[in-house]
């Protein structure tokens, strides 16, 4: 699978255009969501109206949550699958497992209504973050679009 | 910039076919779905068969309204980026105000249960119907599909 | 229309790769989600927190099943439209209906949460894996993935 | 089965919103990228700028094609799969046949770059629209947007 | 439509979370396909298999091309319809006419291979970052991930 | 993180529904679409008809491709994020290393056309295929639709 590799990095990201803000702003729409879900009030069981303004806001929340975690999934393994070669693993050997908690963790705040999961979501995304522009050689601030 | 907008008149519309149908059969299912929400009645919360019944039909009723605004809204945008050009805006002087409010309408009806906003929505399509044909020289008759 | 089918079967599926595995994974996947959505426990009305997470579960699960089912449908019109041809039809005069009925009930399971129906759906999936591989000639086990 | 069939009547269409212009416009995009096709005059093999766009051009074009052939496959199945009950084939007892050619025909007009296939799509659109249009006992023109 | 705006403002952006990064990295991934399709040789027509080789590139550049100009328009769309609002347009009255030809850049980079175009397109992102930015009070900076 | 993978193991794939069948099928295609790209014939550059359905098929063929390896992509990478445990990764201690390179493989086949990649494609889900059902104690036997 040797040649496999080289031939991957010679065709290496047709776009070449690689950037941890992608899987950044997905999790924190997903902390986001998961922040207004737990804080949602829940009316009177007979109050028709509110009822109704509750479980629509309530089912569009879990959804963009779904999508928002899935999509944070899919652009961290794009970084892991595409953009990570050979040499970074030796570099940083960890690089396996940090991505697999990460893609868990993304998993784990789909599933979930979880501050603590949601809140470990953006603290990883920000270690592949910084371990990124270090393989990169620039220094790039994490700037979290919402605070 | 000029000459792009030049450019994008000679190759426009590689397919050449527009028609706001599109964003009225969207919108005619909002509105649709927003009604339905209203009119479903909340079962006995000890009623567990009528509760999961419930739930299912208003997730996947909210879920429907949710992609037919998002449809709505793109269709719209189709028309206001592509077909209509920079000598349509001199006849039509609030036609980008006219498209802000159509999108921030489709974002109204997604985000809340509110048929007035869903019927405005339809309102405003109605509008847009109406100046598309008139630029195109032909008298098409607005025909919803649901009633 | 006589040699559309001859042009048809020429070019056809650029793939060549059919397989009612897929139609028969997203069976299963939208009749587990049926059965999990009956078993879920209501929580009191007054148990906020228990109610966050019933309801967040309750509107993943639908639009789970709500994905599958809709999968499922494609997967099988794939079949219906591309694979079978009219000599398959002389052979199996019902196969229209068959694959009317298959289609009809991925809707029923989308739009309701009915075991029987979900059930009916993995039957007429395995009736259709079995005139499928019958006429490749192959003898391929049915095995679900998920019992 | 029967009972699925009443209860998908009972559920019928969450949005109830059918129309077969939904069809028809993926039809007519179709056909009019296999016309641009066609005429799309192949520059010299060594004038490197003119084949840039010559290809761009080309890629873009079947790529279009592909998307309007499926999207108008997928909104005539739904009308087959969803709005057609087994009252309406007892009047149009040819409506199986009817829709697999319409399916075939996407297919076909999908893999070839063939003018005949193409307008033979938008007669069966068409045909579709009058059958469509006759069992709701309305009389709506048939438009096409871009003729 | 006053008390729409309203409304809107209130549920304002279930998850709050925009940033203009998402359009720029698309924009990077358009600019660089474009450079990228400029600077492909054409090989032989004799040689079969480096025809393959660059055909297949071809394709698969151009597709990439259409994929991130359609994200880049949408990404920019999201911000004009659901970020902005009216009080924003009071002070940049050519708010409307920036995201207008924002979009139709976006699509002549899509239609063309022009590096003119492709580089106009990052100069108005650019530009909206700064507005966007402004109206936020927060001094970000303009950090693209491809240089 | 400890928690979260209990949590996450408590809530496991609300359908519970996985199976190798599914990145199967897509290798299928895309080592399907590489043969036949292999294997097409260029016509003569004057021959303007040839050339139209040459480039037509050709194009069509790159973009299954490319869909069908993402597809094998996703899927393969469900099963490493979301079925395997840590106690498999115990027993399988090169788990993480045959799914990077397995995902590697899916971007070689996309961006390449090259039979010899898409056949170690292949048997790297073979490869899966066994681990996965030897972790479920069952014996499923390996069977490509295709041939």
């Amino acid at each position: 699978m040797k040649n496999m590799i080289t031939a991957n990095a010679h065709c290496d990201g047709p776009c070449g255009v690689y950037d941890p803000a992608s899987a950044r702003i997905a999790a924190e729409a997903a902390l986001s969501m998961t922040k207004k879900l737990i804080n949602l009030e829940i009316p009177e069981h007979t109050d028709g109206k509110a009822m109704v303004a509750y479980l629509n806001t309530f089912s569009r929340y879990v959804a963009i949550k779904e999508e928002q975690t899935h999509l944070a999934k899919k652009e961290l393994l794009v970084l892991w699958t595409d953009y990570f070669k050979p040499q970074h693993l030796e570099k940083y050997p960890d690089l396996h497992d940090t991505f697999w908690q990460a893609a868990k963790l993304c998993s784990a705040v789909k599933c979930e209504v979880n501050l603590e999961h949601a809140e470990e979501l953006m603290e990883v995304v920000e270690k592949i973050h910084n371990i990124f522009w270090e393989t990169k050689g620039k220094d790039v601030a994490w700037v979290p679009a919402s605070y």
